[in-house]
């Protein structure tokens, strides 16, 4: 069993038409998992739903707790990419003996042209499969957490050696 | 570097609205690494652009040594899921200390509900991580060549025992 | 109110993953009409649900009765493209005094790239404003049913003169 | 010939993935009339490309000069929702003899679950067959623009009276 935790972030932000913006609604990974004809046991769960940018250290700590506490040892998060890194850092300091990997999106799922389910169908791998530890998975690739950074001009992540 | 080999199945299937019917034409493959921002380098190679269910032995011994004579220790193969399983074998009865991961879609890329987007995402992520041998990656799970088949009424794979 | 008769074509064609190929389910037009947040008054039904080549002659003389036998003076027929232009000539014959406008599409409106809601929206308004008479609404175009045919090489509509 | 003046709007709002915001670049309008095999001969031209609700009196002057100056005499105006009913006012007062129809979508093209391509068929087959005048195509129906509101509770438009 997967344990899968939504925090929110660009993945899940939705079209708000009566007030012409973006906004959050319920989450799209049910939706995701059903389109990628998942069969990956997996139990979800809704922790917050919010841009990353103002996610709290009380929030990661938070995030970082539930790790802990989850009976699963392997671990998906969705989170906004801005600051997936820092909370990354977080969870590692926290948590031992588990595989959690932390993956998001840089077009929201509800926009045609999404990389949000390539990159669930990549962590949800991921994460059967790396040894314990805490990781991101972004475009198509994997970083320990204490080896990447978002590059915020190409929109990419990048191992810093 | 991986190595990417297309071989059609539904994943690449278009639909044809002169004639009304599905029918291949060009891959999706480039434009979905394109969406899914994938920075794993690759290098694609169409073998063959047919329905699973026509490929003969010979096809079949082909792609197998495809996957022999390449640089690359890392392979993936989009194939079609009626008959992903047997070439999987082919291929294994072949291949030695590398790494291949055969993928497809039960729906067409080009369908907006298609879980070809997910499956790529995975098997891309599989092939980096598990151990030399033949695999299908499907519904966000990889099986072993010799422990899987399609479970042809619900149209999802599943190990043998 | 307009009166929506749904007769199948492309429009509503959707793809059966378990036996890989085209086929017909429910019909897609509640789903459009919602998704282009119409508010004109419709009323919906489903004669049949088949691919416009194996239209029989009884089949379209039950679509022009059901023409004249409907109370509203506004309908909309949803058709396969390639025998659109018959089937309006046989309507064109029974029915007096009403705006009949049939439409289809060339694309599965399931693709993500289908020109269904397109023709949709353009039916479902010169249904509104056109006098009475029978047409074939396709790219963006109405014609009159007796000066229309369908251009094979090209997938378009253009008049016969 | 049909003259359309883009001058952005909800329809032209497109995910900038580096800032993670919504935000104009090019118009959709060229492959929205490709993806609906318009066929409907069209001279397209971008006046702006803003939020409606940062129009301001003289952009709107602007845009009425322009359906006053073009020789064609049925003209689309592609604009935000937001202050359609005032743009509509401003062509009405200057424009003679010209049918004029605004349009716009409550959800981005870009996004997967648009209004956008619907409301584009219906403005294209309205604007060739209405009378002289100016008009508002918005969710499957035409409105005078002297009788036309949006409800900004609902996000449709509704008649006056």
């Amino acid at each position: 069993m997967i344990c899968v935790f939504i925090t929110g972030g660009t993945f899940d932000k939705t079209y708000d038409e009566i007030r012409g913006r973006l906004s959050f609604g319920e989450t799209h990974l049910p939706e995701m998992l059903r389109l990628g004809r998942s069969r990956v046991p997996v139990s979800m769960q809704t922790l917050m739903m919010i841009d990353s940018l103002e996610m709290t250290d009380a929030d990661r700590e938070a995030i970082a707790r539930r790790c802990v506490d989850c009976s699963e040892s392997c671990i998906v998060v969705t989170h906004g990419t801005d600051t997936m890194v820092e909370t990354a850092a977080v969870i590692a300091r926290a948590v031992r003996g588990k595989t959690v990997v932390l993956t998001g999106a840089m077009i929201p799922y509800a926009f045609g042209s999404s990389d949000g389910l390539f990159n669930l169908g990549s962590a949800l791998s991921f994460v059967q499969v790396l040894s314990p530890g805490v990781y991101i998975a972004m475009n198509g690739q994997h970083f320990s957490w204490d080896n990447v950074r978002k590059n915020r001009e190409t929109g990419t992540f990048e191992p810093l050696r």
